[in-house]
């Protein structure tokens, strides 16, 4: 196994399809309530999910959906060879607590809002070398652990610039395979299967940071949007391909106003992505009514969604061919209470439609 | 390439050698006071390594580390195919703000105090795989970040209790390659080379989250020892090996009363590793003069000793194989406080003795 695309750029090419064999999503009330609602797996009513903290919540909402995810690929625990996860909160103790019961060699990223992109790039990578015949990727965040994390605690009451995003609170989870799901008729069958159709990574570009010096912490979007560019133009280098080449272009959370950042900045590239670009962030909620400012954010916001609504249709053949791009702001309260810029990362996967 | 080892347990053996081509240390003058002290690349008498902030200074120890790693592999930046790197910091800030300058393709990871051990398991995977030629492994922690982290900001003078263990300044840096080390008497020579012989990564075993119950986050090496336990118990089992198959086991940061924990609870196992356990966190200071109680803790502890006193001895034939093991606790200050209990992680490296 030689991956393709030389040293020198950013980005890997398998020259196996990686299968895509499962993919789960619990939300929160409000994402039911969004555009999506009817999409996700499980929405639950209780933001405390059972628990008596918000950060107990995210590790249960993060590990059930680890574990539909494991499920709905036919599978139980023993069977994955490795997980690759994170969150966003100091030391990912959403993850460490979460899928700490789940027995599994792990392996514990942060890549902030990047980190399902993060995850996938890496099981990617294992699944197409021969390290593991299955491979657990998983993110999540919650509305209630950010805002305590990054901001002030819910109680406080505190007002958001319109620029801010909402956190998502959302888990997303994938099962990555080196065999393709199994059919609808057998035993163990897989839902990401439709007929003969199937999701597969077929290539990764490996984010780098980037850092415009933006200082704005409730504007998270034009931080990340450099990133995003950097990581999408590199992508299209790499590959030798234009935005045409992709049915669509999904980044993670940024929002209106790192949206509209990104489209201008790829301009100057004279990369024109309008007809094909696509916001996670955007997607999740309706802006109208359900009042979010520039729209999701959250490790959970691309990772639900990708697992929802975008997996899916890939593996009917909706789409042929996608590039999935999280994007991560990363900084800290420490960091943004000393004055620091916040550096943005963005990894992107892509993932094409396959017959079996 | 076919990885050996089969599903089912949680070890890759490579079938083709992972060599290391260079290896750096820094550290802060307490740590350049100690046993090891001649043996870091540099000992910063300033602890802000020239900065305004405790965070910054531990980026620019990370960056250092990192950039003196590449230079001593005979390479620049651009180079590096890939870096994985990581720290103890809430989203991880000092990896993200040092290493984000350099430009490299960046894999994010947060494994606490093991992040050394997780960021030499990926990197050996990626390169084994064919996917870069040269991959940066990095980590760092610093004495001052972390006690404000995690406990009390300085100032405050808080005493610490016999089990507590003294966090590190320093940081480690590995570049992997898919090719031996360059001679002495060649341009671009790499220090990793001793005559003809050189480090190599021959396998990894990839830690699970062993959580015993332990609350006390002033006993680190106590909740971490189980972890060790586990991981040191698998990769003996996965390889067929017993503790005389390794000149050498070295546990990251578990110190005093971790290491004998882990004695007990691997004697139960009916494995006696007395012989042959060592542990970085009792190397790195002279308990006797320097007052750090159970040990050195930190990501930067077991990551600094092995660039500085356990690769050299490698690749000089001193010893012919060894288990690095480093040692993560998962904890933060939110969880501790909520009245969690803290996980262990631990991820192994089996490095040997080669001659070209």
């Amino acid at each position: 196994m030689k991956p393709g695309i030389p040293a020198g750029t950013a980005s890997i090419e398998f020259l196996q399809p990686v299968y895509i064999e499962s993919a789960a999503s619990i939300t929160g009330q409000k994402e039911g309530q969004g555009p999506l609602g009817n999409l996700f797996d499980m929405v639950s009513e209780d933001p405390l999910f059972g628990t008596k903290t918000w950060e107990a919540a995210e590790s249960t909402l993060q590990k059930e959906t680890a574990s539909l995810a494991i499920g709905k690929a036919g599978l139980t625990a023993p069977d994955i060879r490795m997980v690759f996860a994170g969150d966003l909160l100091a030391q990912t103790i959403a993850s460490s607590f979460g899928i700490a019961e789940m027995d599994i060699p792990y392996y514990g990223l942060y890549g902030a809002c990047s980190t399902m992109g993060e995850a996938l790039s890496l099981g990617a990578m294992t699944v197409a070398a021969g390290y593991g015949e299955h491979v657990l990727c998983a993110a999540s965040s919650h509305f209630a652990t950010a805002e305590k994390e990054f901001r002030f605690p819910l109680g406080y009451g505190n007002q958001r610039p319109l620029s801010s995003t909402w956190t998502v609170t959302g888990s997303g989870a994938c099962v990555l395979g080196s065999k393709p799901p199994v059919p609808e008729d057998q035993k163990h069958a897989s839902p990401m299967r439709y007929k003969n159709g199937c999701a597969v990574i077929t290539g990764i570009t490996i984010g780098k940071l980037v850092d415009f010096g933006f200082k704005d912490s409730l504007n998270m979007g034009g931080c990340m949007a450099p990133a995003a560019c950097s990581t999408i133009a590199q992508n299209l280098s790499d590959f030798g391909r234009t935005p045409k080449d992709y049915d669509a272009v999904f980044t993670g959370d940024l929002g209106m106003i790192g949206q509209q950042i990104l489209l201008d900045l790829l301009s100057e590239k004279n990369i024109d992505l309008h007809s094909v670009h696509q916001d996670c962030g955007l997607m999740i909620y309706d802006n109208e009514t359900q009042d979010t400012h520039s729209g999701g954010s959250g490790c959970g916001c691309s990772a639900s969604v990708l697992a929802a609504a975008i997996l899916p249709e890939i593996a009917r053949g909706t789409w042929k061919r996608i590039l999935f791009v999280p994007t991560g702001a990363m900084l800290s309260k420490v960091s943004y209470n000393e004055g620091e810029s916040v550096p943005g990362i963005a990894h992107a996967v892509v993932i094409e439609h396959s017959e079996i």
